[in-house]
């Protein structure tokens, strides 16, 4: 078995053990990936203590044995309610947990449905955010790859400032940006390349327009790259020649919160006393209001993962664990700034991994 | 209100009406925007007999007033079990619909644990495909619109078909195809641009490798483009230089299933049957095992859409869907061959809207 596969199972196991459960099914895409390898759309795995099987149909058969060495792979034709409940009884499964947070209410209960009439004695026990817990923290290889993409989005950010200019629309800036990481070697975007300019860069996730984008008005770009799966995920604002004094207040307070932040947060703070710091320096400026979604979020197999920095979240921050930081101002009407860098937490502090200039 | 949206909302209204429901909560991304218009990643609509509400977070409140003229924006700071049962109650809206194919077994349990406690007299009843079976069938913007994005797709097919050659790599023939269309007009792609070559033809759903295309091997590209939210989806699969004879009858037999089935589908057959016609005409011509996935899956906002035609779908097949006619056959080892098709049924019969050469 490989062991980066073993040990994350071997964790996933033992949380399992303390909830008292004999297996989980997992169907979650990057859950499944991480703990599998296998990146296909489709596929349930069931990990035991001593058995692990991956489920899916004749598209991804071949591919889940290239990729999914570690397990048994099960070819199905049915969906998880035909094969689930004679498997477990084969196995002696008795409590299997599922994915709470991301099976829907109407396969759950199709799923109860079977097993009841099936008189079986397995139990379906919802668990939320184990594999996503241990997901959160990152080994040297995650790392190592998130860097990569970090570095295609970074050398992306430095080429579109060279290159952006009056005139040109937010829609040709963001295939040019796309087209760029691309080129350097990126997979697939994981999300679509956000360019927004003058008052539309008052929305957090615009949609680049056919807005041609002018002088001495607030240009966001947010960009990410992927590596091996692993996203990146970066944000600059700029200023095509002479910026009016908003801009400068406006930008300087959100420096002001970002470095700020970098530079106090550390292990064992939550996620909301994280985004506290950068929004007292907001507020302090006189933009409390206008910094309204949280400061940032991990990164990894998903652009968006844990752990989530915004008011109140309790996750706590710990080495290993790969984040943004990402305060924004945002003024209807005139625009917005968000300044957002990738950093990891190492030896009890944050490394900022984007580099591209601010 | 929009005429395009006052009439699916009066549609819908009139299956909540036979459900003897108040009203419906809608939160699965296509459905939300095909009922507001409202394209944004979070946000919840609550469609009532005589109020259209859409509740999302600050990020979205400038785009959703724009999108969504036809509702009301309620800005949210909390989650729906925040804001809901207050909602409900000033509404006087009793039982409440709500996607069970979409909303999480989490989520659905954490309300009725609020709604219990606040002794709300709001129920949530599960409903299964309604607002899925009103996409399912299109008007005629939207029929032209999925034509613009098949035309951008058949342009790409030809173009790689004149610029492939022995050498190039199954990722950088993806990435010229995928840059021909974005060039050409399309939105970011509905999905990941296939070209698996040789063997790895014989995984239907194979991620494009490093691997170097060599002449006399099949080469399957399924390729989709985005025009205005409406995606396409169109496969061949060719030959460089002369093909060996299992390519000349691997090839015939799909494309005699393909063209048998367009010549005979019409409305009133189920996905079923209409899988059955395709099926038979492989397992004819020796190949019954080889065919592992259904025929075809209606396309619209999403790739993979209302109907399904696939082995045993009750799903009837009606005038004004928009569906592929795919039929494949892999062989591991060798290789495989698709042929897939955008169609829309139209007076009784379907009409080809791809045109790539076959």
């Amino acid at each position: 078995m490989s062991p980066k596969i073993k040990t994350r199972i071997a964790k996933l196991l033992g949380e399992l053990g303390e909830k008292g459960l004999d297996g989980i099914l997992i169907s979650q895409p990057e859950n499944r990936r991480y703990l599998s390898g296998f990146d296909g759309s489709t596929g349930f795995l069931l990990i035991a203590p001593d058995k692990n099987i991956l489920a899916t149909d004749s598209r991804y058969i071949i591919q889940a044995k290239s990729q999914a060495p570690d397990y048994e792979i099960l070819p199905v034709t049915s969906d998880i309610g035909g094969w689930l409940p004679g498997l477990a009884s084969e196995l002696n499964i008795k409590r299997v947990g599922f994915e709470g947070e991301y099976l829907t209410f109407s396969l759950y209960r199709r799923l109860c449905d079977i097993l009841g009439k099936g008189k079986s004695v397995l139990k379906l026990i919802p668990v939320e955010g184990i594999v996503e817990s241990l997901r959160a923290v990152k080994e040297p290889g995650e790392i190592k790859l998130i860097s990569q993409a970090a570095e295609i989005a970074d050398a992306a950010m430095d080429y579109i400032r060279g290159n952006i200019h009056p005139g040109m629309t937010e829609k040709e800036a963001a295939w040019e940006i796309e087209k760029f990481m691309r080129e350097k070697g990126s997979q697939p975007v994981p999300f679509d390349v956000i360019v927004a300019s003058g008052p539309n860069s008052a929305l957090p996730h615009a949609q680049p327009s056919a807005r041609a984008i002018q002088k001495a008005e607030p240009i966001v770009i947010d960009i990410g790259a992927r590596v091996g799966g692993y996203a990146s995920d970066l944000s600059r604002t700029i200023c095509l020649g002479d910026s009016d004094e908003t801009f400068k207040k406006v930008y300087d307070t959100v420096l002001g919160a970002q470095l700020g932040t970098i530079a106090i947060v550390k292990p064992e703070m939550s996620g909301g006393e994280a985004d506290q710091i950068a929004r007292v320096i907001i507020e302090e400026g006189g933009y409390g209001e206008a910094f309204g979604h949280g400061l940032g979020h991990g990164v990894g197999l998903a652009t968006h993962e844990k752990p989530r920095l915004g008011p109140n979240s309790p996750e706590e921050l710990a080495d290993g664990m790969v984040f943004t930081i990402e305060p924004g101002i945002y003024i209807e009407g005139w625009g917005g700034v968000r300044i957002e860098d990738l950093v990891v937490m190492e030896a009890g502090k944050v490394r900022e991994i984007s580099k591209a200039k601010k």
